[in-house]
């Protein structure tokens, strides 16, 4: 439990903390190389809700997130049905014949019209839905105000550990919360990997606002995560708001959107902070600080190229202290750059002043970076644009996890 | 030996093997790590010649490639010094000062005026130039016609083995000559990789037509190569043509220049593949070519996204015909694709036609991923346009390679 400007980490936090809102999940039989034998759930406010959602921008995109765009445009959505273990992408047409059957049946169970039901899948891709498991497994949920758990199990693919969070905040005289779960950059054989983050909170907000908060949320978290910088085409982001907590409604350009959206971020910041540390074959947690920047987009480009070079994340795997591949990193960035005025800490160590190095202890910088998190901070010294991205050290285990060819 | 409209490889061909050119190295001391004990080396034009240049397009650069820079520019530079083990990168103002009086000693030696020598380094960053070393080592380089050889060997760092090869074809009675050598994209502890080649031809063209020539066809090899995706501050090609061949200058828009530029790709093309094969930790080469696509420009992004991805490059090191991987990269290429239309090939065997999976012998595929060389195909099918890229697979080997702290 952490305390920042009256913004609280609840303890045991998770996607039903929020006022309102209950999940649940089954295992249906779809996930069959995964442990946790949880693979399909629901989550469903039981009030109407505004909501607001970011896609994967790949061009290729999953049949189920082009129905659940669709839901989210009309504006009526207030529940969600998710499968782990098949990505229902690349099945051509039955792909979206499925995800509109996996909806109806989720809407029938929860008592709700199939446009009130959003969709997410996410693993293996070129292999349709089990829809003989779907429609037995379905009826089968049961939904709690504590599923929230259970839902951030169903979701997993190659995470080891389930991830999830709650923040509160006041507004007036009404404690706020919004809650999180996210699954991250496993990879699933013999394919790829998913980010989906489901959020709810009981904060009251219109569609539009809340939409602009969400992406400007997503943009500082999420958006700055990088595991191995492939981006998959079933990618979801999902805030449902259903004003549960009675504080009324929150408007533009007030101080309670400022709150709200101060909270929104550090949630989303701390759960993508934990799918980096959740990495495939991750051993620490890599942070990247870009400071000095001309531009915010030129901070956030440098920050995140950076945190994706393979040669600074088997640097760090190592616990090695080689700034040259972090500038070199940053000088293909496209992040207008002196050469002659950069500043790079390790962990706060110094190790380049205007741009030459200096003697340092480097017995002293290796150790530090055995420990559980690596700092990069790149001073620019250009403009006062400052990004942070996230990641994790590359390792002879990610390789191994994704090229092990099992029949 | 090949033959394709005439243009042929020459057995044992190098950087030495065009008509007039002489070069030559020697063991100053500087590259202490590595097996081969050659560092320092010279190639020079008997005649007078024109120069051609690809510089790297990262913002940080070696003051070696800046001083380099400057000299192509003033169209005298007939000759070039070399060093491998230090990159004379991020060392303050020193680093031009070094590239200056390395340029000095060399055109002493060669009885040329320092206006006419080039310069290029690749190794460690952040080290100053031993110039004690090179002001000890210039004056013992011996110079020959057969010296390319060890000047090929005198530019690698992780390398496993030199890189030469040369070609010829006629011009009216004429036999014209092109030859190169590179060192490619090894990693050199504790720093980068960097790609370095030397091209000459006893051909004669005018400099802005040669630097044309050498554009388009570096377009088609070096640029469409990744080994894992870092871009150094050193990167240089050069292109030098005296017209020793004695078969007159070639001019823009003859059948001449087409000839010369198809034997000028020839050679970049065969010297990229090279740089991909002997990539750190590879097995093998991965080659990706795209077709149908609306334009060159996203035919060549898609290619090398895709050969640039960890997850393809991991799947190809577990000989696992993993597809959707291929896809996956493929839709945030930024290339316009429409899903239910791209054809997949591995090594000519089909998996994805119109969109969709269709079955096919999974062992046998592997058993041919098993092989030197993997090749995926892609048809858009929305346009004319077509690149292939080349890289490599990634292993373990890669990342114990460059995560290895050694003291």
């Amino acid at each position: 439990m952490s305390d920042s400007d009256g913004i609280r980490f609840l303890e045991g936090g998770t996607v039903t903390s929020p006022r309102g809102f209950v999940a649940g999940a089954t295992y249906a039989g779809i996930k069959t190389y995964a442990e946790d034998k949880l693979d399909l759930g629901l989550l469903m406010s039981q009030y109407p809700c505004s909501v607001a959602a970011v896609f994967t921008t790949n061009r290729l995109k999953s049949a189920s997130v082009i129905l659940c765009r669709e839901r989210v445009a009309k504006g009526r959505v207030r529940a969600l049905v998710v499968n782990s273990g098949i990505a229902n992408t690349c099945v051509g047409e039955q792909g979206y014949k499925d995800a509109q059957e996996t909806t109806a049946l989720a809407a029938k169970h929860l008592d709700l019209d199939p446009e009130e039901v959003a969709i997410c899948s996410t693993g293996v891709i070129g292999v349709e839905l089990p829809m003989a498991l779907i429609r037995a497994g379905i009826p089968k949920i049961e939904l709690s105000p504590r599923g929230g758990h259970d839902l951030a199990r169903a979701i997993l693919t190659t995470d080891t550990r389930p991830k999830e969070a709650a923040v509160s905040f006041r507004q007036g005289s009404r404690t706020v919360n919004i809650g999180g779960i996210v699954k991250g950059a496993g990879m699933i054989h013999p394919n790829m990997a998913t980010m989906l983050s489901f959020i709810t909170t009981d904060a009251e907000m219109e569609q539009g606002l809340l939409q602009r908060a969400l992406k400007e949320a997503v943009d500082q978290s999420f958006n700055m995560v990088s595991v191995d910088g492939d981006t998959s085409p079933n990618d979801t982001v999902l805030l449902f708001a259903n004003g549960a907590a009675g504080a009324g409604p929150i408007m533009a350009g007030t101080p309670e959107y400022s709150k709200f959206l101060e909270a929104l971020t550090a949630l989303t910041v701390h759960l993508a902070k934990e799918i980096a540390r959740d990495g495939e074959g991750a051993h620490r947690l890599l942070e990247v600080v870009v400071e000095g920047a001309v531009t915010l987009e030129e901070a956030r480009m440098a920050a995140r190229t950076i945190v994706s070079s393979n040669l600074v994340k088997a640097a760090v795997y190592g616990a090695d202290p080689n700034w040259g591949r972090v500038v070199t990193a940053l000088g293909r960035s496209g992040a207008e750059m002196d050469a002659d005025r950069i500043d790079l800490y390790i962990n706060d160590v110094c190790i380049l002043y205007q741009g030459t190095p200096i003697p340092f202890h480097k017995d002293a910088v290796v150790a530090i970076m055995r420990g559980p998190q690596v700092s990069f901070r790149v001073c620019l010294n250009l403009g006062q644009a400052r990004a942070t991205a996230w990641g994790c050290d590359l390792s002879e285990d990610y390789v191994t996890i994704n090229s092990a060819y099992t029949t």
